[in-house]
């Protein structure tokens, strides 16, 4: 019975996911992720966030690149590289066999929340871990330098180019992920974290699929969102730069925002102490935490704060 | 302007088209080669005797496992290992960048020949290297396990089901390379080489093809093949094995008869000597060399041999 049920992107995401698996009953922690970053590669069907989470949470994942597997060899590229094939997206030689092994069974019929399920028992993940649907939603920047896939943008051109709006093709047909519905209608649910990940990236891709929002917006469970942003600075990635170019003001307060309505309590970084009136005046519940994850034991202490928190709006009826 | 064509398989074709590239020019060489064991595997297009050949004649090869890439890592089955992906059909971690790119250009409509000439032009070969066909023949062996793929029984049983018959499925409609059935038809043509490959196994795919089969038995140019049986055995591969489970005496003289009504010239091993008589009573010139091949001098040798014994024949007018 899912107790937990956390909202993630990659990266940052991913840091709090695994602080969480530390802090709740891996049977009670499901993991639901943005699979907004998806598309296909040399004919390989490719998720990212997924992945990501997946390797953090096994264990596996490479913290130096911050994607793919720790001690990846790249024969496969080099070799490829020489047959002049693509190779602006780097695929390991060891994290190569997911995207076959997926692209197969999604070929073969499979959805990609089973083969995820499967993947993550097969690599010793013991939480529940949720691609956001099996139906495809297609994250797309308008950029100054024209209309970019995600993937195009992100590591294609390493973000570089001003976003000026942001769009989640199929999102509004897109069935989110049925368990993740559940377990949102489920009165045993006890918290729903949105974790420090971009909120307009790796966030907002799920909330673009109305059903999903709607379960949101009405879970009995309180929403807790931590702030991806520390003293005016994204910890990791182009949360910053792109709320710049958005005509956003890059602070915590304005992420709180974003989420407004939908989430009943909000975390700022310690940083960021001086944020909490101006959120609280907004009607969401305001914690101060340590959010900065650097080793395991910060990442468990957040997750137990986060949680700690969750438990007293619970018990004060938000 | 194609002088010498080169008819192969495998291992044992690849390395006397090895052999022919250091004794005819680059321009004037091409290989046809067999396509009988391509399949999809893990929804990748793989086609191991064009992968042989390529690998071979650019210097590439696993000499010691004879297929693959020299000096291969395995990240990747030991990885699918991992996520319970099917492990009885090895990929190396460099290979698979031509399987995935091959498998990525076919879905996006180019023929297996265009690519294998890009590839191996990419590789630094400087002959012309062609699938014996774009479109898929397929050999399939009754064993007494029952049918069996290609793969299943060379690689997945490693031969060791006895073959009660093969069949080339596909062969009667698929169209020949274009670019071979224009070599065998041009006056300029000086030799077509059957390498010592498997006949039933390797060579009777091409053969099994009637235009192809009608080009060899019409061209102008001498047609010479190579015994790849050598004193009652086979140098490599299941040669003799098949030869007996298909009642068929293991000797140099059987695969003369395989072929007969297509070859001008047989070329036997040292060793086998004793059976020129027998073979020339079949009405085909017999020549003697050294067969067996071992460093890259043994090839060129055998290459110049078999040219040389071509050129006999074309002056004498057979």
């Amino acid at each position: 019975m899912t107790r937990v049920l956390a909202l993630c992107g990659g990266i940052g995401g991913a840091k709090l996911a695994l602080g969480l698996t530390h802090a709740a009953a891996p049977d009670e922690l499901a993991i639901l992720v943005n699979t907004g970053d998806d598309f296909e590669h040399l004919g390989l069907s490719i998720s990212p966030d997924v992945d990501t989470v997946t390797y953090t949470l096994a264990g596996l994942n490479n913290a130096e690149l911050g994607w793919g597997l720790a001690g990846e060899t790249w024969a496969f590229m080099d070799q490829l590289r020489k047959l002049g094939g693509e190779d602006w997206f780097n695929l390991g030689d060891r994290d190569l066999a997911l995207h076959v092994e997926r692209t197969r069974r999604l070929h073969a019929g499979e959805g990609l929340s089973a083969i995820t399920a499967d993947v993550a028992h097969k690599l010793g993940i013991g939480c529940a871990l949720w691609p956001m649907s099996d139906d495809p939603v297609r994250t797309v920047l308008d950029t100054d330098e024209g209309v970019l896939p995600f993937q195009r943008y992100f590591v294609g051109r390493r973000t570089e180019p001003a976003v000026r709006a942001i769009a989640y093709e199929g999102a509004d047909t897109a069935r989110p992920s049925a368990q993740a519905l559940a377990a949102l209608a489920d009165p045993a649910l006890e918290a729903v974290v949105i974790c420090p990940s971009n909120p307009w990236l790796s966030v907002a891709p799920l909330l673009a699929m109305p059903a999903l929002r709607a379960a949101l917006a009405e879970t009995p469970a309180p929403v807790i969102a931590v702030s991806p942003i520390v003293g005016g600075k994204a910890i990791k990635g182009p949360t910053a730069k792109l709320m710049g170019e958005l005509g956003l003001p890059v602070t915590a307060g304005t992420v709180a925002e974003f989420y407004a309505g939908l989430i009943d309590g909000y975390v700022l970084d310690e940083t960021d102490r001086d944020l909490a009136g101006t959120v609280a005046g907004q009607g969401v519940a305001v914690d101060i935490l340590p959010t900065v994850m650097t080793g395991l034991e910060s990442k468990q202490a957040l997750a137990r704060g986060v949680l700690a928190f969750a438990e007293r709006l619970r018990c004060s009826g938000r």
